[in-house]
C-alpha cells in the first residue's frame, strides 16, 4: 500500500477523501448518469468498486432487493478471483475469512463391498506454482460486503440503492450523449409502485439468469438441462466421516454421488447431493430437507451423518445456458454501431454449482469492462474499445460451459472400482487433475486483437503467456529489500504496466537496454507515456514502468538507475522507491527462471490493467511499443 | 478463525453479538466498576481490548484527551508484539499497512575522505527463524485504531470515556469488594470542571510518564539523563542518499548520528538527527525545526536532503527511569496484602525512542496484567494471582533499561573506521546483531514461580525455553491439511494451552501416551480439567489441549485419534476439527526438529494465555500437571 504521498494523513489510509459534494447521502438518482448499474450481485459490485474511484464519473447501482445480501448460495472463490481480490486490497481479509481448499479426496464403493465406500485417492487442490493465491470458500455475501467497503471508502462514497427495478430500457443510437432511456420501479415501503426515469451513456446489466435488461435488447439464454436434480445444504452436523473438512467427491454404488465443499469457520459444511433423474423441469420442486438429508446418508454409508443445524438448503436442477452477445450492438453491426448497453454474469451466462464458476466467471465479466468504461469515459480510450468487451467474455464464458458440460459428464459417471495393486491414480482423479486449470479461473485467454499483441516474441518469456493472466512471482524491492509479488504492483485502476526485464549487459550504466527504453518512454516525442498521458498528471498514471534486474539487490545501486524507474510524484514531487525489484536469490525462487525470460536479450511484458498479458516486446521495440498502445489510447488532449 | 459454531450468523465474524444491556452508547460510567483503566494508550487499550471480551466484568477506559489519537510518536512494533497482535487478530492488517523492516544498513566516514559517509555493511533486521513475524514499523495511532475496533465489536461494546482526568485515588485496604476510590473531573466543554466519584476494585494507571495513578500509590520514577538532545522529524523528502528506505544508522566523523526509520505508505521517513550535548536538563527546548534538518544535511554529506513536508516533529533529551515496583502493595507486605491499584507502561518505565521499544513493552505490560485480571474476576484464580504482575514486569522493564543503557553507549560511540580489507563486520553493527533479541521484544524470560515451572524436563523440547514467548512454527493441521502455525492457536483469552507432541511410539493406538494423557484429562476425577473446568462450558474452555503428531499427515486417521483432541462444542456439540497438527514433511519444516522435541518419549509444553511458555513436563507426568494448575487455578465451584 502507497499513500501519504501528498502529506500525512491521519487514521484508516484505505478511507479516501469524499470528493466535492459527495457524503455518505448520496441522495436521488439524478436524470442523467454515465453508468447504471442493474443489480448488485458479484458482477455488479465488481463494477461499482472500480467504477467508484471516479467521481468524475456519475454512476448509480440499483438493487431490486431491500438491502445488502445475507447469505449467499455461491461460495467458491478460484485463484484467479483472489488475485483480482488482491488488485482490489481485501484478498488477505478473504484469505483471513474464507476456509482454504487444501486437498481434494476421492471416495468410490469398496472393491470388497460394494455398500461400503472407501477414500481412493487425495490431490493437492491447487498444484505448487499455478497461483500465489489459494482457493478460498467465503460465503458470497462476505464478497459483497468487501465490495460495499470500498465504495464507501472511494472518494465518490458510492453506495447501491436498494429497492428499485428495471420496467424498461430503450436505446437510441442516435440518442446523443445519453441514449439509453431507463424506467425503474421502487419496489419498497412509501416509494412503492412509484416510477423513474433515467438517461444513461451505459448500462450494464448484472440482473442475473431473469435479467431484464437482456430481455430489454433482446438477447435469450440458451442452453441444456441435464434433468438431474441435486440437493445442496450448510450444516452443522457430527460424523464419523473423516474427509469431512475436505473437499471431497464420493461416487456410491448405487445411491448416487455426494460433493463435500467445507464452509468458512472450520464448522459449517455445503454438501451437494445427487437426488433423481427427472423426467422434465421443475420436477424436483417437492424434494423435501429430509430426502436430502437421507439421500446423503445413504451415499455415505459405512459413516453416517448427524445433521444439527441447517443454515441453508435448497434443490435444485443441473443447467447451463448462454447468451450469444454480451452487448446491445446486433450482428454485423459492430462497425457502424457502439454498445450503450452490456450484460455480465448470470444474465449471460450460467453454469452448474459444483464446477464453481458462477461467481468467478461473472466477476471476471466486469473486472473485463469495467477499466474499459472508465477509460472510455476519462477520454483516454475511443468508445470503439467496448465492442472488446463482448467479444472477449462471450468466448470465455462459452469454453467455461464446455468445461462445465465435461465435468458434469465425469461427475454422474458410473464409480470406478480401484485397484489398490494398481499405481494408476483413480480416473476421476485424473479428470480433476486436467481441469484445475479451469477450476482455478486460469483457462482464460484472450485471443489476438487490438488489446492483446500477437505472439511474435513470445520466446523472450515463455512463462507469460499472452493473453492469459499475468502470472505473479516473487522479487525483492531494491528501495527497500522486501520480498514482494511483482503482481502486487497492480491495483483495480485502469494502468497498464510496463515490466521491463533487463537483459545480460550493464544493467546500470546509461547504456544498458533498460536506460534506454526509460529515455525513449521519458523523452521520445513519439513515446506512449509522452503521447498518452495527461499533462500534470504523475508520469505513471496511464502507463506505468517497472523494471526487474538479474543481479542481487546488494549488487545494484538505485541511485544510479533510470530516472522513470524512481519517478517523482504527487504535490511534493516525492520520489517512488516501488518501481525496481530483483530476483530472491536467497530462496532460489528467481522470477527469470520462473517465468522463462530470456537472460541474455530481457523483454518488456505489457500488462492490461486487468491483469492479463497483452505483448511482449524485445527491450528496443520502441516503435512496435507505440503502435500497440496507439491501438486504444488516444492521444492525450 | 472459528466462528458459526452456534448456527450460521449473517455479516463479519469478528462482530460479536453485543451482551444484553449493551450498546453502541455505553452510557454514564456507573459507580460501581470492577476495572478502571486510566489511560488510553497501548497499555490501555491492551488490557481494555482484552476485558472488552468479557461483559460480566464491568469495565470503564477513561483518557484525558478529548478524542482518539491522530498522529502517535511510537513507531516501532516488534516482532513480539506481532506475535501478540495475531493473538488479537488484527497482525494481518498491521502487515497490510506498515513499513516492513528488512534489512539494516550502516554508514561510517570514509577513510578516504571523513567528510563523506559510506556505507559499511548491511544486516538483515530479523534474523532467519527468530519469530514468524516480521519488524513493521506503523503509527501509533492506527494501533489504538485496531484495538478500538476490537472493543467496538466486543459483545461489551467497550469506548473509551474521553475527556475524563484523574484527580485523586485513594486505596482502602479493608474497604470491601471496591476498595478504590477514584476521583475524575470533565476536562471537556460543557461538563469542565465537574467531577465523579468512582467505587472500583481494580484500577489500572496507563496514564504516561507523568502518571497521577503512580504519584497516587506512592511510587516514583528514578532515571538517568544522558544530557544530550536529538531531534526527530517525519518527513517527505527528496534525497539522493540510496539507504532512505532502509532502516539505517549513520554515525558520520564529526556531525554526530542519525538514525532513519521509514515509515508506512512507501513516502514517509522517520529521522532522528543527534544534537548537542546538553549542560543540563531542558536545554533542548529552543532547538528549531530548520536546525534539525541542517544538522541532518551535515551528516548526510556527500549525500543531501530535500525536505518537502513535515508531518511531525520534536526534539527530545535521551532518559530512562523506572519504578521499583507495578502496584500498591508495600514493599514486604505482599503476603498480608493484595494489590488493587497497578501501573503500566510510561507510567512505570521510559525508554529511549530510538532502541524501539516504548509501545512494545507497554504492550508487554499490559498483556501479562490482562489474562490475570479476567481469570481473579471470573472465579478461576485466586487474587494472589495478582502479585505476579509487579514481579514479572518490573524486571523485564529493569533489563531493558540494561539494554538501553547499552544500546545509547553504542550509538553514541565515536564512529568506527571500516576497513574494506578486513573481512570483520563493522563494530556496530556487530552490536546490532548482539541485541537483536532485544529489539525483537524476545528477551523477555520469566522467572521460575507459580506461573512458570522448574527446567527440570526443559531437554525434552529445548526449543520451548520455559519462561520464554512460545516459538510457533508451521504444522498441517489434519483435518483440512492446512499449512498453519501452531501460534495460531492461541488467541487472547484467558485460556491455557497443553502441545502434546508424541513420543514415537503408535500414536493412535489407545495405549499410545497421548492417548492415555487425554483420557486421563478427560475422565480422571484429578484430572485439571475436571478440576477447573466450569461445568456447562466447553471442555477447553480453561485448558485447551492440542496434539502434534511425527507423522505425515497422510498417514494418520482423524478418527482414530482421543475424543479431546476433537471436542464436541457449543450448543449443538459440533466436532472441533482444529486440534491436531503433523509437521510440514513436504517443505522440511517439521515442528518436531525445529524445536528439539524428543522424538521418542514426546511431551506436553504448557503455555499461558499471554503466550509465554510455563513447564514442559513429560507425557505421563499427570501429578506434576495437576498440581501446576493447582498453583493458580482455583477448584471450580
Amino acid at each position: 500500500m502507497q499513500f501519504h504521498l501528498n502529506g500525512f494523513h491521519d487514521g484508516d489510509p484505505s478511507l479516501s477523501e469524499a470528493a466535492k459534494g459527495r457524503s455518505e447521502f448520496q441522495g436521488d438518482i439524478p436524470g442523467e448518469l454515465d453508468v447504471l448499474i442493474i443489480g448488485s450481485g458479484p458482477a455488479g459490485l465488481t463494477l461499482a468498486a472500480q467504477l467508484a474511484s471516479y467521481p468524475n464519473i456519475s454512476t448509480r447501482i440499483v438493487e431490486q432487493k431491500s438491502g445488502p445480501m445475507k447469505r449467499g448460495q455461491a461460495d467458491g472463490i478460484s485463484c484467479r478471483s483472489m488475485e483480482m481480490f488482491n488488485a482490489f486490497g481485501f484478498a488477505d481479509q478473504v484469505m483471513k475469512e474464507g476456509y482454504w481448499v487444501n486437498e481434494t479426496t476421492f471416495w468410490s464403493p469398496d472393491p470388497e463391498d460394494k455398500e461400503k465406500i472407501v477414500r481412493i485417492g487425495r490431490v493437492q487442490d491447487v498444484e505448487d506454482g499455478l497461483s500465489e493465491m489459494p482457493h478460498i470458500i467465503l460465503n458470497q455475501a462476505r464478497v459483497h460486503d468487501m465490495y460495499l467497503d470500498i465504495m464507501h471508502k472511494s472518494p465518490s462514497r458510492l453506495d447501491v440503492d436498494y429497492g428499485l427495478t428495471m420496467i424498461d430500457l430503450k436505446v437510441d443510437p442516435q440518442g446523443g450523449d445519453y441514449p439509453v432511456t431507463v424506467t425503474l420501479k421502487h419496489t419498497e415501503e412509501e416509494a412503492e409502485g412509484s416510477e423513474k426515469t433515467v438517461q444513461a451513456r451505459y448500462v450494464v446489466g448484472c440482473d442475473g439468469a431473469r435479467s431484464a435488461v437482456r430481455n430489454a435488447i433482446g438477447r435469450e439464454l440458451k442452453g441444456d438441462y441435464a434433468y438431474q436434480a441435486w440437493g445442496v445444504m450448510d450444516v452443522l452436523a457430527v460424523t464419523d466421516f473423516p474427509d469431512f473438512r475436505f473437499k471431497t467427491i464420493i461416487k456410491s454404488a448405487n445411491e448416487g454421488s455426494i460433493l463435500i465443499i467445507p464452509r468458512e469457520g472450520g464448522y459449517l459444511v455445503r454438501i451437494y447431493v445427487e437426488l433423481d433423474q427427472l423426467k422434465q423441469r421443475g420436477e424436483s420442486k417437492d424434494i423435501t430437507l429430509e430426502r436430502v438429508i437421507s439421500a446423503s446418508n445413504n451415499i455415505f454409508k459405512p459413516y453416517s451423518i448427524d445433521v444439527k443445524d441447517v443454515g441453508w438448503w435448497s434443490v435444485y436442477e443441473v443447467g447451463h445456458s448462454i447468451t450469444d452477445k454480451f452487448d446491445d450492438v446486433p450482428d454485423g453491426q459492430a462497425a457502424d454501431r457502439l454498445p450503450h448497453v452490456f450484460i455480465a454474469g448470470d444474465a449471460c451466462h450460467t453454469h452448474s454449482a459444483k464446477a464453481g464458476q458462477g461467481m468467478n466467471v461473472s466477476m471476471g465479466d466486469t473486472f473485463n469492462l469495467g477499466w474499459k468504461l472508465i477509460s472510455v469515459l476519462n477520454g483516454k480510450s475511443a468508445p470503439e474499445l467496448l465492442h472488446s468487451y463482448s467479444n472477449e467474455r462471450q468466448a470465455v464464458a462459452q469454453d467455461l460451459i464446455d468445461f462445465d458440460h465435461r465435468w458434469a459428464r465425469i461427475m454422474s459417471a458410473p464409480p470406478e472400482e480401484h485397484d489398490e495393486t494398481n499405481n494408476e491414480s483413480p480416473l476421476f482423479q485424473k479428470h480433476f487433475i486436467e481441469h484445475s486449470r479451469f477450476t482455478a479461473g486460469l483457462s482464460v485467454k484472450y485471443r489476438s486483437s487490438a488489446l492483446t499483441g500477437k505472439d511474435t516474441w513470445q520466446n523472450l518469456a515463455s512463462g507469460f503467456e499472452i493473453g492469459t493472466r499475468f502470472h505473479s512471482a516473487p522479487v525483492i524491492r531494491l528501495g527497500d529489500a522486501k520480498r514482494v509479488h511483482i503482481g502486487d504492483t497492480i491495483t483495480a485502476d485502469t494502468r497498464w504496466h510496463l515490466y521491463a526485464f533487463s537483459g545480460s549487459k550493464n544493467p546500470s550504466g546509461p547504456d544498458s537496454q533498460i536506460s534506454k527504453l526509460c529515455d525513449y518512454l521519458e523523452h521520445d516525442p513519439n513515446s506512449p507515456i509522452l503521447k498518452h498521458n495527461p499533462k500534470g498528471d504523475d508520469v505513471d498514471s496511464v502507463i506505468s514502468i517497472c523494471g526487474i534486474f538479474q543481479q542481487h539487490h546488494h549488487k545494484l545501486d538505485f541511485e544510479s538507475l533510470p530516472s522513470l524507474l524512481k519517478p517523482l510524484k504527487g504535490c511534493f514531487q516525492i520520489k517512488d522507491y516501488e518501481k525496481i525489484f530483483c530476483p530472491d536469490l536467497k530462496t532460489g525462487d528467481d522470477i527469470f527462471d520462473m517465468r522463462g525470460i530470456n537472460r541474455e536479450k530481457g523483454c518488456i511484458v505489457t500488462v492490461r490493467p486487468d491483469q492479463y498479458v497483452a505483448h511482449i516486446l524485445p527491450l528496443d521495440a520502441y516503435d512496435e511499443l507505440a503502435k500497440f498502445f496507439s491501438g486504444f489510447l488516444l492521444d492525450k488532449a
